[in-house]
């Protein structure tokens, strides 16, 4: 295994210390070359041929391996396509078909509002008289019951970073006899997970963030090899037949997890997500996640003693927290215009929220202290105590 | 407007001869080095901030204004994103809830599989004892009743490039209280088409057929302006949302087309589709149309006159077919393999069709006539009505 960071694996602009992997990976390295190849060799000079001679077909389920590697899922069980509120659709569609009798969908108010949203669109289209209930994060175990058909959950939240324990809730959903589905787009490539010893029927998650397969890089969906040949897909898309060629009248699904996928897959962006992957061939999550830890907790301690306008956001307890950190602070939004503006990257989440990700591929202490140094500028500079400068009104 | 064909504009592999546009177009010349400065570029040096500053958060419209001009969209009601399948899955949903007291979804058997396959997912979705019904192309116009929510149907048949009067069926559906679905899959950049004077709801379309935007180039879907308000998508994703930077609890669509969007759009596929259609910048629909009718005209003739083994399987009619002929033939997946092997590339299409796409951006009288020479060769070497060669079984 190698050790962290492998910074030169990637493409950073010089000076700048990006704390948005959490959002949008950097590129790495080799990705334009493969592009390059894929585009000008693939496409340019075998054409439709590619489907066959260059595996195009194959490669929805083949590259997702290179995932299911880093969250316990057995080869052959994940699959790319489509985007992650597609996925959620189709977990949640087939979660509530294997549960007729049950009419709650439970969720919690630290789920990012696809997840919610794609949750309220299905209730109306099904209209079955649904319910999405939501709650507090820590309101969720003592609302499983036996009214739920399905919890759905992100695993990291995204404002926050707090973390569920997939474990217990995967094992409280079942004792009641809901069926469970994890969002991992703040897990994959951020902490280690292992979807295997979970147990959970479906997992969903992006690839554009902690996985860097670039903007609008494919999601992927996991289905528990115990359950996948009985889904019956509501999306049943001609790639997700058993003989796709055939052009059969009818649809009949594939077995195991190639009935998930839908329509013709994204072979420009799997090219380059496969080749950011190659990333982690030596790498083992274990040693992101130690680093990652490390690089949190000097943050959290570094800004609390330079910066006592902000208020951690983030559970204090590193066991508790996915691999960000965020501070709440009034003139949040403006701080954090103020740091891009010197060239360190996070982002702001309404209303008032300072999210930092850390992502020790590429980041490192030096980064995480002189990420530090200018947020203290940044505040000590403001004139934001000042109630001349405040009369004028919210600094945007 | 400038001469057809623009060959130069497309990387050509030498000596080939590609008559399978339809399923996949050529690489434009221009996308290699707008790939490298997307990703190298936009990705690599703004990162993040890429969603801002290149403008990708617009370009699911943007982009989808140049399919517009093709198809006769007004600016601003065309989408791009996830798959042609996706993109059926919402104009079907939206169409059942237009029509809640209807029970019929119309479609003939020269639909492509995908579509049928994702109403019949749909209406196991629902349960609401919808049905879908199959008639023959000819029999469609005849079985538009007051029964039918919604008419799908795919405008240039995949198989044999009979196409459908757009005009006239979307006449006869809103006569019977129906909504009007078009799949412009063979259609967008191969035939003029004017999706305005038709009327109908919902069109939509894929992009790497004739528009030539690459493997798993997103689709499209048009709404017409006077309804695009009052459609709830199913698909609730959070980009479709009124203010998805907001993070409220519950979906609110957007205003317009804007609510037809999903997830995160692949933004690499996006650019490598908008340089692509760049192409179009200085062509004119019609144009192409009559260079694809004399082109075909010209194959048919040839074919007929040379290859008698052969039964021609499209309209002889050119104002009833797209661009592309198909001939039926018993051996027609053997004698395909030996044309491409040749390097002359069309496709087979199960149970016995011969499939050659005719693509005057890049496709002239001396390729037609270069195809032909070899599929007559091909014809004239086999031994398929030799006795002795036929007793060994199906030739692969």
């Amino acid at each position: 295994m190698t050790a962290l960071p492998v910074k030169q694996r990637f493409n950073l602009p010089d000076g700048m210390i990006y704390l948005d992997g959490n959002s949008l990976g950097p590129l790495p390295r080799t990705v334009p070359d493969r592009l390059a190849s894929m585009v000008g060799h693939e496409w340019g000079e075998h054409l439709i041929k590619g489907w066959n001679v260059d595996d195009w077909m194959a490669q929805p389920v083949a590259v997702a391996d290179r995932i299911g590697r880093l969250i316990g899922a057995p080869e052959g069980t994940v699959v790319l396509g489509d985007t992650l509120s597609i996925k959620v659709h189709q977990a949640l569609s087939a979660a509530l078909a294997m549960r007729p009798g049950r009419r709650v969908i439970l969720s919690d108010s630290g789920n990012f509002p696809t997840d919610l949203y794609m949750a309220e669109g299905l209730i109306r289209q099904l209209d079955k008289g649904h319910e999405l209930r939501v709650v507090d994060p820590e309101a969720v175990a003592g609302a499983i019951t036996e009214e739920v058909a399905a919890v759905m959950l992100t695993h990291v939240d995204y404002r926050t970073g707090r973390m569920h324990d997939m474990d217990a809730i995967t094992r409280l959903a079942h004792e009641a006899g809901a069926v469970m589905i994890w969002d991992l787009a703040h897990s994959a490539g951020a902490v280690p997970v292992d979807v295997t010893a979970c147990g959970a029927e479906f997992a969903v998650g992006c690839t554009y963030k902690y996985l860097n397969g670039g903007p609008g890089a494919p999601a992927f969906i996991q289905v528990h090899p115990d359950i996948v040949d009985d889904v019956e897909p509501a999306l049943s898309g001609w790639l997700g037949h058993d003989a796709p060629f055939a052009f059969e009248p009818h649809y009949r699904p594939a077995s195991g997890i190639e009935r998930m996928r839908v329509g013709t897959p994204p072979i420009i962006q799997i090219a380059a997500l496969d080749e950011a992957l190659k990333v982690w061939d030596d790498i083992d999550i274990n040693d992101v996640r130690a680093a990652s830890i490390a690089l949190c907790e000097t943050f959290i301690a570094e800004v609390e003693a330079r910066c006592p306008d902000l208020t951690l956001a983030s559970p204090r307890d590193a066991a508790m927290r996915g691999s960000q950190v965020s501070f709440a602070f009034e003139h949040g939004y403006a701080a954090m215009q103020a740091l891009i503006a010197r060239n360190v990257i996070g982002d702001f989440r309404s209303p008032d929220i300072m999210r930092f990700g850390f992502t020790p591929l590429y980041i490192d202490e030096d980064d995480v202290r002189g990420a530090v140094d200018v947020l203290a500028d940044v505040l000590d500079r403001s004139l934001w105590d000042d109630p001349a400068y405040r009369a004028r009104g919210r600094v945007t």
